[in-house]
């Protein structure tokens, strides 16, 4: 049975890397000692060691050891042997662009459907989704495509932003750019704001953490979910 | 010779599409009685007759009629034949795929190159320097490459934000997200605020405005630069 957390953000403003999760993270990979991270990411350009000591301690919290995939000689029989797999963010265009290189996404999306329990916070949130256009990073790379793992029957929006009231700045607010994005594309986006995550327990698909989302679909005028909304509607 | 306006945005906040820049392009277009307009970033996915209308009206103002590329039927003839051309803003990714898809790029290089005067605003800007990699927008359809027109040895970051102070938001801050471009890019970054351009005459580069823009160097911490300062020094 898949199993899936798709966190907007990996951090909550004033707490450390992943302690807004950590309590639903004990649960979700109660079956796994070991967490294969993959640190395609790279947050700030940092290496992919350094990145995965972060990862690891945070886990170290919940009694669970990290492995970073750069650190297995074989990455796609390091994912079919995973208890569990975390993507974190960081750019969205590097993550898929390595994801590509290294052929690595239907061993992942296989392994995810196979029942390894999985957890994405931001770009590795927005893989989940059908494809990468809505992502709010900047494409300091060229990835090969924008499809992603679909795991989702959606497009998600991580560290959803509402506009800022009075701004005089005439840069483009995100429910702008989502909107746009409904010119060129069909797909429903969901708009999670930073706190807010989507468990995906087989077909059930639930809005968690304290915040509403915000989804926006194909010729409609976007909307507020409530947590514990069924997501599962959305086509 | 070469006379290109690069401009942060259209509009700066409290005044008119255009209004700002006015003075400047009534010299800069001393020689057209017509603009081409290319409308194909289509901010907010409006028409591209929509947007046309939006630029002849600022035109009006200074006696210029404009004229959209789409309502020629051979392009690249309209390109050749201009007396000035104009790129506005909207979606980078979307303006780009367009001028891919219609074979337009080396066209318009060309132009420029041959002295037909020029104006980018936002969008429009970002397609001079030599990718648009370093876009603010949101990836909402996928190009056939990032490579752009490199009328300048560099890139553009326009409408540069400043950090906001005191923001509780975990999304990556401007300064971030282009420190994260030169983990995988050597090409210096102009971040321009709203209200700057750079002039592009021959081979002298000057910034223009009343505001400091901010550089971004590859090994370099960023710094600002004046009003009025060359920017030939960059490679």
């Amino acid at each position: 049975m898949k199993s899936i957390i798709i966190a907007s953000t990996s951090t909550v403003h004033g707490s450390g890397y992943l302690d807004y999760l950590l309590d639903e993270l004990k649960i979700h990979f109660k079956s796994a000692d070991e967490i294969l991270f993959i640190p395609y990411a790279r947050p700030g350009g940092i290496s992919h060691n350094v990145y995965t000591q972060t990862a690891a301690k945070a886990f170290s919290k919940i009694g669970k050891t990290v492995k970073g995939i750069h650190e297995f000689d074989n990455a796609i029989a390091a994912i079919e042997n995973a208890q569990g797999i975390f993507v974190g963010g960081g750019n969205t265009f590097v993550l898929v662009s390595q994801l590509y290189k290294y052929k690595v996404l239907s061993p992942i999306k296989d392994a995810i459907q196979n029942g390894t329990p999985y957890l994405g916070t931001s770009a590795g949130s927005n893989i989940c989704g059908l494809t990468m256009n809505t992502t709010n990073d900047m494409p300091i790379v060229y990835p090969p495509s924008f499809k992603t793992l679909g795991l989702v029957p959606f497009n998600i929006n991580p560290h959803y932003l509402d506009p800022i009231e009075g701004s005089t700045h005439m840069g483009e607010t995100r429910e702008t750019r989502l909107k746009e994005f409904h010119a060129y594309n069909t797909q429903p986006v969901i708009g999670l704001r930073e706190g807010s995550w989507i468990a995906v327990k087989g077909s059930e698909l639930t809005l968690k953490g304290h915040l509403d989302a915000r989804i926006f679909e194909y010729n409609k005028s976007p909307y507020e979910v409530a947590p514990q909304t069924d997501l599962d509607f959305l086509k």
